[in-house]
């Protein structure tokens, strides 16, 4: 599915362009980038922004399909629209063909017969496009299409939907849906202040956990139910809330992306301007996969792609809705961290250990307090018990005039970025005053503390309306959760605190490399091993020294000139699993060995009907680590780069990192950290230290080339890669590439 | 520490036989093992079981130290003990020196003055040494110590607990603590009905939360805060919960064991039995088994291997108490699966893609259901939602007579054992109707219906009447604990009904290869490589031809015998990284070269000062899979064994698999299972699968010398063990053991 084009091009733009007959001018709706701003690929460089002031507060709205008889649906929401209206000020003209008035205002008779621009008009009829087409003509700027039967449905329903979208495009207004619902213009708390959640999901049902959190005191701006996203989808509405000043957090359940480089710009916009994007994917498995695309025919994309690229922009990816629920509203109301540091305090041993314990596994760092600190704590606290971090007060403590002492005390020690009080069990002599204290605490610290709330019952008066009703402490309600967005929380801050944009310095125009390249690609086609090599020599990443023969003495020659001891390789576009089939030889010393190769080789060939375009003698290469980098293309984000550890590693436990381009060098030194591998790198049992730059050098100069070849190129696979001793360099020892 | 010995006998038996001068009879308090029922390493072959029924409902109790002045710690103590004991209808005794009555009753001066047998002394006294010496005399069965400042405060306090206990032991009574609390004897709700959670706890405060359940409608047996364990250990609890029809599952919060066999006893009587047991158990990190310890002065065991030896019994270990309190509670309900397929329903295509993907990625089976189910499915559902599995309704059906059918037609298919009804936005028109339907489908079946009640809110009505008030129901909060819950409760009861208890084929008695092994043990110190192979041989397992040589000529006359194509290496007992040192010759293929290696491998040696034996000429063994097969002692579970992947994969990725003896075939079998680089067995790249049986009997032997030697063997590494293709067999190419 070729989805829409207002402002993101696909991944398969230069074919889209062509087929149909226009040009990417870089002019979306009511967004101008600016002229040729987009990279070598093609692609563009910055997240469209479009303007939705006045799609969630339009100055007035028409309600196409409005009804006031009882019983029919389109009544009980014409109703909610209404209450709507009057809520954020909007006058609201109902609009039908045959009614004289809804709910005692007059009606218009169709779209084309509204006299004064409409900011907003909702569709609640089951076929929204002969609308949007009457729309065209109008000063109308937003629609909402409610009906359902689109690409959710299948083919037919995929074609229903493209319709809708080139009518869109004609029109030149901005559509939410088809497939959505009445989500954006529920009743939001406004007695609520400080920092708020956006919430942008693709299933109502899967975002009524988030908009409930109102009811526990956290509030929500705005809600975007972005159904089968024919036009604005879940990126717009990134790029959108991600400007706006309330908005201290952006909360997504995705289903499916309608195309994977307007998420990653509208994720780097949000990283730009310091809002977190926590994001539900769903996707994990093969299962998960097709049953959202059934439900919304959305493309769920590899998920280690999507994985990849989420950590590229700092998207914090969660997989339950209560993890999205508690992470985003921690990111959204914590202020910048001062420390990394975590203090765990409790009034129980046991329950400092066990959460010291997982907080630590997850990665959080519990520094051990200062002796003078600890001198301080035992100030209050019985000498016995440790206070070393996890910090135990054994109880007795926190019923005085010492609780709040003790947690001041534990804030100000500068080490100290964040204080967890983990309260498994309610006893309300103890933990009324605990909670009270670190309200109050909290109040008077720009640091971060968490409480959690561990009684299963959960209608306790010290969580209700001591801890809920602070927005200054996050409260919890599991270990798990509260680790999970405490990380989330430091890790974000680090990651946007030295956040450089990809897009910033990604390439513009092809490189000296791209034509030489160009001149060696055969659509469509597998190309040889020697032409392979041909291109990655084109992008400056070295080869051994080859020549192709298809003779004896041919090969004696090369030999002579490649240089002693040689490799000699049967060589053909056809070829696959070499090594298997006998078709490689190592270590020839002399003339004879070279000739006895060459006839062993075609001999094997002939008999496995393999067609050869000759045999390769190369240089041998010195013993290093052998690794393999790659590029696949995902239908979501296009071209991808692959490095892992090469040979029987990478068969057996396919240990390898991806990234989607643009990426700098940076980000190729995070692929080589993912590997499990990652210590051969380093020189194990004695083997020296890899060249880890030239590895890093090799993996940039396949994303340059995975991005200026886009068109041509489908596949590419280096393997082995052998990475020499450090200052030795990496040598393609043998690759595979693929045409498209 | 060397701990109790009720019962249990710590994993330096020997040992500490000799050093108490006692022989180990199998008796043990209230139980007495059959005489010889203990394996070959001398452990017992049986959990004791303590007869626990006088401690939770006993006929009288002294309380030591009782008081009622106002404002004295105790006094609120003894208050709570007058009601425990009013409601178990116990009579209650306070002693004190002093006090003629408290709170009414005639106190007696001391435990020697009790004029009748007691069954439970409550010790409030700071040091309940002295007491529990009176104690010895009387006929009282058990006591229970509150008092604190034992083997938690350090080594002061570790002696003070093990005089304690000593003093336990000859007094014959049975010691709950010390440091304690009153859980045990809190108010239990009576009123509830079904299986039951029994729940132990090292942590008051750890406990609660599952305590708590009760007022959610989930019914606790009991609750054991079992303290330092001088005495009464977690394992004994288990036990002893394990034979009470009234309890459905076992909950545990453990930091520490005190001992490794009896939990494992414990664990297999519970298997036995089919009760479940669910733990947490601290120690994931050294910061979390660092604090543990400093809580309740316990070992935590490497967490490899608790982790291995809880899967071994099938104990459930969850990371988080609200992961115990939903599995736990699960567990203890819901009947015998009558399938493994799970049904995910939702009233939202989007919660249902969510669901089954998170639910098929954590390993949950969601069978497509049959076409004619969904064709049954399809009369109350729209057909253009998807009803193959996850069920979509679309939402319209549950609010009429359609939902209960659609429910109860899920519920009959053959292939459905559990049905999950995520239900993520409470909106009561829907979700009040569907979650009764449910209850009522719930008392209707067998099968397991669960629902998620995804509301961060929790006191909507449908939640807390409805749900929680059905226990036919399984109702969770979130997403993932559901899944967790239920995925532990179809592979517990897969578990339980192919469940033979290790112990009962256990070796009781030394093989003949004992006696040949014994010979060549040198204790305390490193044995040579030669000698290593010497004690493999002993038990059955291949090492290559090979003769120990002192010179040249001897070297040429051993290749001889051996066979050319020969290996050769220094051999010497401190000698590691042979390889690395140059110390190793391969393909040697004539006397000349012979000669020539072992005058370079003496010279090596000398020139880097290594003290050699000999130099080792050995076949050369063929090609095969190199992987390595150990024996470590872990502090609570003695020795263990290890196999993983040999070669480099074993030093850059620790893949490895343990298991505690004494296991099984199978279990061997499924610790290849667990290797991330299993697959190299079964061969890639055209080379054969490897021998996998021999591999498996060599575990095997390798446990049975584990075992038999358990007094003399520190540690032993078979690296290489040479895996050869099928039916080809395995070598053990090189071998080091420490003697203990």
């Amino acid at each position: 599915m070729l989805g829409s084009t207002h402002g993101t091009f696909t991944t398969d733009l230069r074919a889209r362009v062509v087929a149909c007959g226009e040009e990417p001018t870089g002019v979306v709706h009511g967004v101008t980038a600016a002229p040729g701003d987009q990279d070598v690929s093609g692609r563009p460089l910055h997240a469209p922004v479009p303007d939705l002031d006045r799609f969630f507060r339009p100055g007035s709205v028409a309600v196409v399909g409005a009804s006031d008889t009882e019983g029919r649906p389109n009544t009980g929401i014409t109703r909610q629209l209404l209450a709507w209206a009057e809520r954020v000020g909007a006058r609201l003209v109902p609009v039908h063909p045959t009614r004289t008035s809804v709910f005692g205002i007059d009606c218009v008779p169709s779209v084309a017969a509204l006299t004064e621009p409409v900011d907003l008009a909702v569709l609640l009829v089951a076929d929204p496009l002969p609308v949007i087409e009457e729309l065209a003509d109008t000063k109308v700027r937003f629609a909402v299409a409610f009906a359902s039967g689109f690409a959710e449905t299948g083919e037919a329903g995929a074609a229903a939907q493209e319709r809708l979208a080139a009518a869109v495009r004609r029109s030149g207004l901005r559509l939410l849906g088809p497939n959505t619902n009445l989500n954006a213009f529920e009743r939001f708390r406004d007695d609520l202040e400080g920092p708020a959640v956006a919430l942008i999901t693709q299933s109502g049902h899967q975002g009524r956990p988030v908009f409930t959190l109102q009811e526990l005191g956290v509030r929500l701006s705005h809600w975007a139910p972005t159904g089968n996203e024919a036009d604005l989808e879940t990126s717009d509405f990134i790029s959108y809330f991600a400007g706006l000043p309330e908005v201290g957090a952006i909360a997504c359940y995705v289903e499916g992306l309608k195309d994977g480089r307007s998420f990653l710009l509208a994720a780097d916009r949000a990283a730009r301007q310091g809002v977190p994007v926590v994001a539900v994917k769903v996707g994990r498995t093969e299962t998960g996969a097709r049953t959202a695309a059934s439900h919304t025919g959305k493309l769920t994309g590899a998920d280690q792609v999507v994985d990849a690229a989420m950590r590229q922009y700092g998207v914090i990816r969660v997989d339950g809705l209560d993890q999205l629920q508690d992470t985003a509203t921690l990111l959204a109301r914590a202020r910048r961290p001062q420390a990394d540091g975590v203090v765990v305090y409790s009034i129980s041993g046991g329950t400092g250990a066990h959460f010291a314990d997982l907080a630590t596994a997850a990665g959080l760092e519990l520094p051990t307090l200062p002796q003078a600190k600890q001198d301080e704590l035992h100030q209050w606290i019985p000498e016995y018990l440790s206070v070393s971090n996890p910090v135990d007060n054994g109880g007795h403590p926190v019923g005085d005039w010492r609780g709040r002492k003790i947690i001041d005390a534990i804030l100000a020690d500068p080490s100290v970025g964040v204080l967890i009080c983990p309260i498994t069990g309610p006893f309300p002599p103890m933990s009324d005053k605990l909670a009270q204290d670190l309200v109050d605490a909290a109040e008077a610290t720009d640091k971060l503390v968490c409480v959690v709330w561990g009684s299963p019952v959960g209608t306790e008066e010290a969580y209700r309306t001591t801890l809920l009703g602070s927005s200054r402490v996050a409260t919890f309600r599991t270990f798990g959760n509260c680790i999970g967005a405490v990380k989330a929380y430091l890790d974000h801050h680090r990651f946007t605190i030295g956040y450089r944009s990809p897009f910033d310095e990604a390439p513009r125009t092809p490189s000296p490399s791209f034509r030489k390249a160009q001149a060696l690609v055969r659509p469509g086609r597998r190309l040889s091993e020697h032409a392979a090599k041909q291109l990655l020599r084109a992008y400056g990443i070295r080869v051994p020294r080859e020549q192709l023969v298809t003779s004896a003495a041919a090969a004696v020659r090369a030999a002579g000139l490649v240089g002693y001891p040689v490799v000699m390789k049967a060589s053909g576009a056809q070829l696959a699993h070499k090594t298997e089939l006998g078709l490689v030889k190592v270590g020839l010393t002399s003339a004879s060995q070279v000739r006895d190769a060459y006839r062993e080789l075609t001999d094997i060939a002939r008999y496995e009907s393999i067609d050869l375009d000759g045999v390769l003698v190369c240089q041998m290469v010195g013993r290093g680590v052998e690794m393999v980098v790659g590029v696949t293309r995902d239908e979501l984000f296009g071209p991808t780069v692959t490095v892992g550890l090469g040979g029987v590693l990478v068969e057996v436990l396919n240990d390898t990192a991806v990234r989607v381009p643009p990426f700098g060098e940076r980000e190729a030194r995070s692929m080589l950290a993912e590997l499990r591998g990652r210590a051969l790198l380093e020189g194990v049992r004695g083997a020296p230290p890899a060249d880890i730059d030239a590895l890093v050098e090799v993996v940039l100069r396949v994303q340059r080339m995975a991005l200026e070849l886009d068109g041509d190129l489908a596949e590419l696979d280096i393997n082995p890669l052998m990475v020499l001793p450090r200052g030795q360099g990496a040598v393609a020892l043998d690759a595979l590439a693929v045409c498209r």
